[in-house]
């Protein structure tokens, strides 16, 4: 009895405490087991465009390569414009990708742009879309992104 | 001694731990007791206020109803001008407050404003003030709210 | 056997749980130890240089003096010329210094500077420079501090 009874307080630490701690640690481990810190860059501003694509870089570098930070970047509002066809920053995007940072686009914002010009804005094919970019953002936090708006 | 120890192991863990995580993961369940997720929306800039509607309606809409998701709107600085009295989005503003979404503002900015303009600024009745903006953001994230600046 | 293995658990709780617990409670206790909440302000937007500055004084306010906040501004990209030397905020910089609040530029952005105009910009010697300023947010973030872009 006695021997149970501590034997299941280990297998409660072991089997319920220990992997919540590993949720909370492990954001995203599928995408960049290797990585140090988690981030989200949120573009919603079209004037912060290469801010935002400098800071991925800068993450990059100062991370010591790819394998080592796990980077997203959302954008909704205005900030969809980096990712439509004629984005001037493709090129970046398309570098940027082979490091394997991920490029999501709100769908909700491509409905609005849609209904006030008749015409659904052609999308760059590297970007995922999501239909509520803040939503997208929240569920990324809880997974233990941090959020930052460069 | 042997069985006490087990015991005081498994209180520890029922009594200690297990309400820490709650405390956590339980941000402001009595506002919205069913929501999924907390967010508090940063208003600091005039030119922002209908990105910040937007995105409380996209909220809404995504999670399935005004339930499911808890929001507060807080407004400091340039911002505190969506909570006037002659806020063109009154009716917006309205219709969230009937969905369960809470508006603050900030005193400090309204002093600030008193203070330039020798009147001070009419605020809307659904406004709920608050001495510090930022200062109650930190309390809120605090609480397990998540921060998002539109 | 047996009372090893309750005692064992409770190694367990007190040596991993209750220091992990509390890595995360106490961000930076050393630079202020009764601080109520440790606060990080991006700077990056060169028009916010005011806002920062105000909620600065503003949190230090509210929460009853310079011991009881612990506030680091943090500025890049164009944030960084609240740092430079002719900044014309530089009687609050100091004032602010003296409530034990720390400023830090991205060294990463004056690089750019330096090779966009041949010279690297003079700076305040109030702020300490860090390589990557998203990098040194990050950091912060997982230390416990709340990031708010005022």
């Amino acid at each position: 009895m006695k021997y149970r009874s501590g034997l299941t307080a280990w297998l409660v630490i072991i089997f319920v405490f220990v992997p919540l701690g590993l949720l909370r640690a492990q954001a995203s481990s599928e995408e960049k087991p290797f990585a140090e810190a988690h981030v989200v860059l949120q573009l919603s501003d079209q004037e912060r465009e290469s801010v935002v694509l400098d800071v991925a870089n800068n993450l990059i570098r100062h991370y010591g390569g790819p394998d080592l930070i796990d980077i997203e970047i959302i954008t909704f509002g205005p900030g969809v414009r980096l990712l439509l066809a004629d984005s001037e920053h493709e090129t970046r995007i398309d570098s940027l990708v082979e490091y394997g940072v991920r490029f999501y686009i709100c769908e909700n914002t491509l409905d609005s742009m849609e209904r006030e010009t008749g015409v659904r804005p052609e999308v760059n094919p590297q970007a995922v879309p999501v239909q509520t970019g803040v939503a997208y953002i929240l569920e990324k936090v809880a997974e233990g992104y941090t959020l930052v708006r460069p």
